[in-house]
Formats: C-alpha cells, structure tokens, sequence
C-alpha cells in the first residue's frame, strides 16, 4: 500500500508492507487524518522525541529513529476487515474514530509514531478493535477527523480549577489553543481572552469563541485581568477576600512549547494562578521557582486525554456544540503531504490540513 | 535596645533606636525567636533576596541591602505598649504570637526582613494590632515561638490534593519538611515517607510522625511508592482504575530549595504526581517540561500561610497535636546568635536553634 514514510527529516511517498490484523485488531482504510504540530516537530527531531519518549515511559518511546515511520494520529477510517476471533462489533464499510494507541504485550504502542503501526498518512492502519467508536451520520470524515485534537482542548480544560470564579486566558492559538477556546466556550465558560502574534490565528480565536483577542506584539495580554475582573496582586486579593467578594482567578493556558514562556507567564501571572501547560516543549527549560513560590502558582502539565474525553468530544463535535469547520484550511492527498508540512510552518495561511490517501 | 544586625554578610551585637508604637502597632518584648533558614540564605544572598522580593512584590521588597537588617520572624512576645487610639485588647503584659507582618500606606512589611522594623533577633518589635493572638497558658514561649514554622508546613499541607487516596514523601526533613510531616500527621494522614541524608534529620521525621524514612545514599526513596500502595506508571494506573480499583496519588513535597531538585522529582515521579514546592530555590533552575507532560505532573508552589492556618497552628501546638519541643535544640542569647548561625549549618547537630534576647 501507499504511504508518507519520515526519514532522516524527508516524508516520501513509499509502497509499505499491507498489513494483517492480529487478535483484538481492526484494519481500515484512512479517511481523513490531521496533520498535527507534533508531526512536524517529530520529521525534524525525532531522535530527541523517541529518547524523551524512552526516558518517559511515553509516546515514540519504541520508535527506533533510523526506521521509517508514517505519522498520523488524527483520523476518521472506515473499518475493512478484522482480526481473529472477532465479534465484528460494527459493519464492514462503518466509519469511525480511535485513540491512536495499540495495547500490547510490551505495553501501548502509538500509532502514528512507531516504527511497526503507521498511522494515518497511509492508505490502511490498524487499529485497537476496543477503542473504536462509530462517527455518527452526517459528520463528514474531515470533521470526524478533528475529535483527536479537540480531545486534547478538552482534556486541558477538565484538568483546570474552572469550579471556581475564574477568567482565562490562551497563550498561542495554534491547533492547541483553538481547542481549548472551543472547549472552554463547549462548557459556557467565560471570559476568555485569547492572545497570538498571528493576525489569521486571533480571528479564528474569536470564531471558536474567546470573548476578547490580544496581539502579543501591541499589548500585554496580562493587561486584560482587570478587564476579566481578576485582582492581580496577592494584597489586592486579600483585600476582596476580605471585604466578603468573591475574587476570580487567573487560569493560563500555555499552548506555545517553546522555552521561556513558562518563565515569562511565571513573572506575569496573577498571585495565585494556575497555569495549564499544554504546549508541549521538548527542550529543556529554566524558570525561577522563587517567583511562582512567592506568587504560589499552580501547574498542571497536561497530555491526550481520557477515553470519556475523547467519545465526548466527537459527540459535542456532532451535536453542534463545537464546529470545528473554520480550522480545516486545506486538504491534500499522500503527494500533497510534504508540501503541507512546509506550508503548515505559516500560521497566516494555515491551521489544518488534513490528508486524504 | 540592643539587636543582632545582619550588614555585609557579618552579624553584630548593637544598640539601635528605640521604637515607639504608631496608630495600629504594638510594643512588644521579645520572649523567644527561632532562627530561619531563610535567615541564614539571607545573610549572605540579602541583595538576591531583595531583587526577588522587589520582583514579585513580595517578601523583603522594601529592603535596601545595604541597610543593616534585624532578621527574626518565628517569635512570641510579650505586650509593653500599644499606639494611639488603641482599644488595648489584651493586657499589657500578655504573651502572643502574630504573623511577622506590619500593614501600612506602602503595602505590607516584612518583620525581620525590613530596614525600618526589627525582627525577633533584637529585645523589642513592632507587630500589627490587628494581628496578635494571645499564647494559651501552659505553652513555653519557645513552643510558641515554633507557631510560625510549623504554619508553613500546615499550609503546605492545606495546599495539597489529600482528599481522595494518596501517600505522601517529604524531601528533605530541614524545619519546612519537618513541620510538613507533623502537619501530615495531625490530619491523620498516612503513610508518609520522609528523606535526608543526615541520620539525625531521618530521626527527627520519625519522632515528627513519618512511618517510612529512607536515606537517599542508601536507596532511592522512590521505591517506596510500590510498598505505599502507589502505582508508578500511566499504564498501571490505567489498568486499576479500569478494574475498578481506587488508584493512589503521590504527593511529593519539595523542602530542599536548591536548583536540581524539581528536574530530580520529574524524572523520578510516579505518573500523575503532585509535586508541592515549599523549599525555597532563589536561584534559577532548569527542567525538562516533556517529562512534565508525559507524566501529567501538578505543582503547587507555596508560600507563608493564611491568618486561619497561623491561628490554627498555635492551637495545635498547644493541645499537644503537634509536638514542636523535639525540633527545638538550642537556645541563645543575642551574644550566641552569629554562633548559632554558624552551627545551624550542620544538620547533625541542630534543627532549630531559639535566640532569647
């Protein structure tokens, strides 16, 4: 079969081996698969991301960075045959969604990023039979193919402390803070402010919902606290407390992953805030803890999602609650994959772009 | 009156101007000080500490390093004189503790880390009115004196995620690690695991509650989660809570302070751990967030204590729930304080030594 091999930092379109479902595996023909910002920090560093990965216990953790690896982790597929002993839980020809994880004898196995299961920007993967979840009618594949990402929104928003008053703010638009508007707007939180160096990224900003957009280069976006009814200082705090107010508090959300952001949301955050590190930052990075200590933050360091968080989002994606149409920009097929990779680099005229093999 | 005054890194016996109490503040004797390791950092590090504390508007942000400073704020006092129109609410002549902190028209002041009000390490202060709490009979002035310390470790406690199952492991038993373990215990929680390498510090834990004590030399004190009922990886924990089984967190609290430690923690955490930080790291540090991510790691850096939790120590302290008279292992006049600092950096011998002025 056809398939985008990474190698040595070049994406080829390659004839594979087909493959064969074993017990408890489902093949299928891909659909429609994302192309997301880990895809194209793994075909530059993935040696880095498979020795991180071996040292976490995490995803790309068996990958052998001299193989060639096809990614793709963000899928609808459409099920063609099944393994041994199967009770055939949907119908040949049924559309659906899965985690992009394989259980094993050795442990879980990531599609998308091992050397053995290619993922998406193939013409056929294999999946874990359990995890598949059929894609309601009407959802058209592309859409069917943003629950992945938006899962991870999702995720990111039920691990922050929003059971209490609070105001957010989104460090960085990209596909990771796009879905963590649109999750925060799917659970009618507000006010959100959302802030981006990228004009096209803080437009679709305020097409996911985020109530005020801030360019990074004009303005702090820390200066929009007060506007969102967030005391900055801890006086300030102790001070409403106090008198009896309430006092809302500051969630950040870090979807950059670049180092020194968490530094500088460290000395610009409110006394007591929480910040959610989405971005996933593959780099070492330096922070100074007597700040956050004296300012007494709290991190919470997020990834995927929860199998609940991940059927839940493809519902919310069905129902309506979130469209996820404005941040499909382009489609392309397997020819079509590296020159998507390059083009995904400028956020003025990309978000998403899905394969289709 | 006479004072220790902490000036160029040099400690010295001096006389200083007597104080006289404004509208709000109170005339006190000083009965018993403890000596801080913060008092000991900043004895040498004063203008480190007063650009951070300019930075984060915090502790020691009004001090000008080349002033001479009274450091001391772990004290019980006795009542001389109140400032004008006050209601005078407890006898003069009373005991009390207060939160080493003087509200004025500029914000809060440091007590102990100001150039204009002396801290414990002199014969007399100035403490906020509304601040003081009155010293139950029965409790030495030297217990009472440890209200302050052993705050902190109830408020990092207070800040941790104990609600739902979880084991704890102290880093470092230093006083932040041992008020944490007595903090620990006095909500009945167990088991804690506590690590130092000083055979008296392992010594001081058990006698301060901790059912576990490891020496880091000997053995990583991160095997221990396994005996404490904490499944270390994500997998693991998924298959538990896949069987229904409730899964235990571990919660690791950080009371060293020096670079290193965090990175340390990271990389040897179980899965999904909560990492308080209550030692206090004035220098910048460097960690790999990936690891964070992949882990799903929460950090709560902690400060200080509230008004409830300083109150509510003392109480503690004075019903015997907390047994702060193991902690205590020397006492001195101001004439043995330049001593004392010497001999606190030994952990063999000491772990909080009282200046008696």
């Amino acid at each position: 079969m056809r398939a985008v091999v990474a190698r040595q930092g070049k994406l080829t379109c390659e004839e594979i081996a087909e493959l064969e479902p074993a017990a408890g595996q489902v093949l299928v023909k891909t659909l429609s698969c994302g192309i997301c910002g880990s895809d194209l920090h793994a075909l530059h560093h993935i040696d880095q991301m498979a020795a991180l990965g071996r040292r976490a216990g995490s995803i790309g953790r068996g990958m052998d960075p001299k193989g060639g690896v096809v990614f793709g982790h963000e899928f609808c597929a459409e099920v063609l045959d099944y393994g041994p002993g199967s009770a055939k839980p949907l119908k040949v020809g049924a559309r659906v969604v899965a985690m992009p994880i394989l259980p094993g004898a050795a442990g879980m196995t990531s599609i998308g990023y091992s050397n053995d299961y290619p993922g998406g920007f193939a013409e056929r993967m294999l999946l874990a039979e359990p995890l598949l979840i059929a894609v309601p009618n009407g959802l058209s594949d592309r859409q069917a193919a943003m629950t992945e990402p938006f899962a991870v929104g999702a995720h990111a928003v039920a691990r922050a402390a929003l059971d209490e008053p609070a105001a957010a703010l989104v460090i960085g638009c990209g596909p990771v803070g796009l879905a963590i508007i649109a999750g925060l707007k799917a659970k009618g939180f507000g006010p959100v402010t959302a802030a981006d160096f990228s004009p096209a990224r803080r437009k679709m900003a305020e097409r996911m919902g985020a109530d005020i957009v801030v360019d990074p280069a004009a303005e702090s976006p820390h200066a929009k606290w007060s506007d969102m009814g967030v005391p900055v200082n801890g006086l300030e705090q102790m001070m409403a407390r106090a008198a009896g107010r309430p006092v809302k508090r500051a969630i950040i959300f870090e979807c950059v992953g670049v180092p020194g952001v968490i530094q500088s949301l460290i000395e610009a955050a409110p006394s007591g805030a929480q910040i959610v590190v989405a971005g996933v930052c593959m780099d070492p990075d330096t922070i100074e803890p007597f700040l956050a200590i004296t300012k007494q933050i709290d991190f919470r360091f997020v990834l995927g999602y929860t199998p609940e968080e991940f059927a839940g989002t493809l519902g919310q994606i069905a129902d309506g609650v979130i469209d996820v149409g404005p941040v499909i920009t382009d489609a392309v097929g397997l020819d079509g994959v590296a020159d998507a990779f390059e083009r995904l680099a400028d956020p003025e005229s990309q978000v998403k772009i899905v394969v289709e093999p």
